[in-house]
């Protein structure tokens, strides 16, 4: 899948994604026209491997891609970041060995002083830190990990940082709570997935670089059969050297639909609206003395628990889903079962919300006293 | 995306990839019932990484996830092979200096004593072979790898077997053209693409392992918001354990679709007339004197050039796909400029392949007596 293969399917993919640019307000190192430049893969987990391939290369001077791993490459994530990064490291040849799980704050998110001495103590151990994976609104609990901090430890270590934004990074669109993209502008790399809360069918994970060389030259394979006038004259983008696979879809297609329909206005509209939701019903569990929220609710998600204990939190949960009525889905917080509602889904309403919580607190009431 | 996610999704899948290991008389243990399986890739280049992976991890009896490479792990395929391949090993953490490319003879088709030679040398040196691609129908010439021959060089080496059939592997619908498949006995994993030569929209990548629990075992990771009763019963499948991704989408849907529109016997027409105009294509080919036939073209693919030269046969290509009549690509082989010319969508009829090859006559007029 070359440029010359489908020109505009390459063209409206720069275009969408530049807009995003914009709507987000994200930093201008990742418009097409500056060193960066966006490109939709499949998920999220297929960005974090991107990125982690190109800090790989660039920690080694391209001597991975050439050589292999030599056992000394090591990546930073929090304790509560996504499973995809751990899996990740396991593709590229650093080994699960080498990934730091970096303890958490009360809130869940990384303390950037853990990273900071874990990073030291690598390097005196002779190892090669490459690689941060900073969370904004991680899968567990929407924890938003301060990216500031974490880029400005990275800038002088030299570690390239990704920003996981997968579900959260969409709030960006409403300037109010564009404080959760804090920092931002230290990042080497940052995804979000439009399929998430965006109104945009799977798959669609939007993902940016500030430097696409560094990635280009970390993803580039060129035998004869793909050589083509175009690609040769550097003037266009050979998204294949973007990602995993060679051949992609028009994916870029459905986004500009999803734009052009509901505007950025209406796409605010609904993010606000979704916000509002889940902060009303997490008003409402704090308000039941028989539950507690489990964490910060900066969002759309929130974590809370009856006070009942693990079993009646796993009673809760079955019964719950079992009816079909709603379906909430569980983590684990400071070893305690943790349940979580979300609202994001282009069709949900106040009604939803409501008729959900009272489902809840008529299954709790079946529990009976503690 | 978990068997809990949409049951639905992943039943359909096993059921639809159960299908095509009868329609195409792939060995049994390919069969979800036997101890392997079939999973929906996006391309045959994502498919070559699980291989890939499975491969480094069985080698190294899991270390390798744990501990990352060590650039002793060595892969093999021909000088021929899809340039995913290469692409792969980089990913993977092998190194591209740990990639052997080997000889091929005077069909382009992988020397199998070449392989073996190979692989002892390597041990001899003291590192370890782990991987093998066999190509069935390469990209450039569709040449066929003797998948049997190879098959025994990797069973008693131990190494992974993969074949990659890209788009030749749907020519196995045929009883008659099965013989391209010969060997495949001794694969460890198999992926055709019926997005390329079965009528099936992209992306549609059909991977095949005969020891699922490998590929499991290799890309599983289990966090506490993933886990479930269903997958916890160990009686489902989470697809999600054998690709990249950890979302996935409702593919086999589509496959199914079209299965059930053409039915094998509508299938097998499709492709015996595809292969029927080809070689027609072919005897034209042959029996112009101021052109010949580059490769053997067993199936659908003509690789050909003018006698008159690398620039005679630019001029030619460059022409005719400025003409917008016909598009033809070109690869090189034994380093001369190579046509190819390559029958296999829908709606390609007699007309437009004797269309196509007087436009390539009258172009070829147009260059004159050499």
């Amino acid at each position: 899948m070359l440029w010359a293969t489908s020109p505009a399917c390459t063209e409206l993919e720069t275009h969408v994604l530049d807009w995003l640019v914009e709507m987000l307000d994200l930093p201008s190192k990742f418009l097409s026209t500056s060193t960066g430049g966006g490109v939709i893969q499949d998920t999220a987990s297929s960005s974090s491997l991107c990125a982690l391939l190109a800090a790989r290369e660039r920690a080694t001077n391209f001597a991975s891609n050439q050589r292999g791993c030599d056992g000394k490459l090591v990546a930073y994530t929090s304790s509560q970041a996504h499973s995809s990064i751990e899996k990740a490291v396991q593709i590229a040849g650093l080994g699960r060995a080498n990934l730091r799980l970096i303890d958490v704050d009360e809130s869940f998110a990384m303390r950037p002083e853990a990273l900071a001495l874990q990073v030291e103590t690598d390097r005196r151990a002779g190892l090669v830190p490459c690689f941060v994976c900073a969370t904004v609104g991680t899968t567990s609990s929407n924890a938003i990990d301060p990216v500031g901090k974490i880029g400005r430890i990275c800038r002088e270590q030299k570690l390239w940082l990704h920003v996981d934004a997968a579900m959260s990074g969409t709030a960006a669109l409403c300037p109010e709570l564009r404080r959760i993209h804090r920092g931002l502008e230290w990042a080497d790399s940052y995804c979000f997935n439009p399929h998430k809360w965006m109104f945009t069918n799977f798959d669609c994970d939007c993902f940016y670089v500030a430097d696409r060389s560094a990635l280009i030259q970390t993803l580039s394979v060129l035998p004869e059969y793909l050589r083509n006038q175009a690609t040769a004259s550097g003037a266009v983008i050979d998204y294949r050297d973007w990602q995993i696979p060679l051949g992609r879809r028009f994916r870029s297609l459905k986004l500009w639909f999803v734009i052009r329909h509901y505007g950025v206005e209406g796409l605010q509209y609904h993010i606000r609206r979704h916000v509002a939701l889940a902060q009303q019903f997490a008003e409402w569990v704090g308000n039941d003395e028989r539950f507690e929220l489990a964490a910060p609710a900066p969002l759309n998600l929130i974590c809370f628990r009856h006070k009942g204990g693990d079993d009646a939190n796993q009673t809760l949960l079955e019964r719950l889903n079992q009816s079909g009525d709603l379906y909430l889905t569980h983590t684990r917080l400071t070893d305690r079962l943790t349940l979580r509602f979300c609202v994001g889904q282009t069709n949900t309403e106040a009604r939803h919300v409501e008729r959900a919580w009272k489902r809840i607190q008529q299954e709790a009431e079946k529990l009976g006293p503690k």
